[in-house]
């Protein structure tokens, strides 16, 4: 269980590559690093990098200095960063009026979809916290991502910007081990089962109008089916429950 | 169209409020202020910050300072800054390995699915930078947000969980007015057939095998829809489907 885990994750590690246009703060290197290393991510790339040295974004890298000492390589030019890439992928923040093939896009879920599925090495370009990607870069792009947001205010911070495409790929590589979003334990359906059979009981046995027992039930299902309960929750309740019906019998008994 | 579209926004803007606790660094208050103004959202609360100016804040919340100006108000006591809400939200870095009901979470898709149906108020709460909420916080809390990420690095800069946590509210909120994920029109089936009739006519009067019309037609077809086409696009290859047709039946007629 544990190997297969570490083993989707450093399929992403190698998949992958972060590459950052001319970035011109070092806090924003590091808060990318840190991005990185947050969602399993692991080689980044910087193009002429405005800063010249990464001290500062080492500190706000916190638990990602490893990423930035060993996996962090600085190129001129944008060619070099894409050494060994299969598909280039850009991102912008300016998105036309119109339709424009050159920003044509997919958003990161409909693109972390499809780059699950995907078996060749992706490079992730972002650009300058000015200015993004320029035309020409995007030109070099296979795609284009762009993250929706209030059209009163849609340029996000670069690393934002990078924590949600890399949150999005990272949940979707994850969805692809069958563990749906995240990794909890769902209920089967007997178990559930179970739970709800407890609930008939007890409302039977305290005395619930029959006539109204059905409704009650299925009340009852409809809100834990709502709540998305965890294995761990169902067992809980069924803890709680059994404890109700030894009570409810003894009286019932009595 | 427009004024629908101010609407929903207007309506993320009133319903959810973002609760900052305890918090420390100036960089973070402001570019919270900026992923909420990026999302839509309007309303902050800091409670107790360990900073006594805002005004490094203002520059990294670059255009949203005005949030930080109007809507962002200091109090003394959580209670205070719950003033009004129907639902608090928790979020967590940190999450038990077994179950434990104070840390029994939703992912942030989960929670945006919800909220999206959720008429009261909502406010999101957020820990320090160093250790979160505490306890007897989450104990205040009706719900818990948790960002699934990295187990060997799970824990993610204040402001990078805000931007993914409102990322997602944003979507599930765009999501109810019937856009799907972004603004994109999608084309209705009988123009998606108009072009595959185009492709099957080129296919014809370009005397393309007629036994391996059919494979070709599907697989043309196929490219298209897993492209996620938009109506502009599909207009465009209308365009230049339309250019070889003309070509070709001339070609024909000659």
């Amino acid at each position: 269980m544990t190997e297969r885990k570490s083993e989707w994750l450093s399929r992403v590690a190698s998949k992958y590559r972060v590459v950052l246009v001319e970035p011109t703060y070092q806090i924003n290197i590091g808060y990318v690093a840190r991005c990185m290393k947050n969602f399993g991510f692991r080689d980044l790339v910087l193009v002429k990098p405005r800063v010249h040295m990464l001290s500062e974004a080492a500190i706000f890298s916190a638990h990602a200095r490893d990423l930035l000492l060993k996996y962090c390589w600085v190129v001129d030019d944008l060619e070099e960063a894409l050494t060994g890439i299969d598909l280039v992928v850009g991102t912008t923040g300016k998105i036309p009026r119109g339709y424009d093939p050159l920003r044509a896009y997919l958003t990161p879920r409909e693109f972390a979809e499809k780059a699950r599925d995907y078996n060749g090495n992706i490079a992730l370009l972002f650009g300058r916290e000015d200015i993004g990607l320029k035309n020409t870069e995007l030109e070099v792009c296979d795609l284009v991502v762009h993250v929706p947001a209030n059209p009163k205010y849609p340029i996000l911070n670069l690393s934002h910007a990078v924590a949600i495409i890399l949150y999005e790929i990272f949940i979707g590589e994850r969805s692809k081990y069958g563990k749906g979003v995240d990794g909890r334990k769902i209920p089967r359906r007997s178990e559930m089962k179970i739970l709800l059979q407890y609930f008939s009981e007890i409302l039977e046995k305290t005395g619930y109008p029959a006539s109204r027992r059905r409704r009650a039930e299925l009340t009852f299902r409809r809100v834990i089916a709502r709540s998305m309960i965890s294995k761990e929750e169902l067992y809980a309740f069924m803890g709680f429950f059994r404890k109700i019906l030894v009570r409810v019998r003894q009286v019932d008994e009595a």
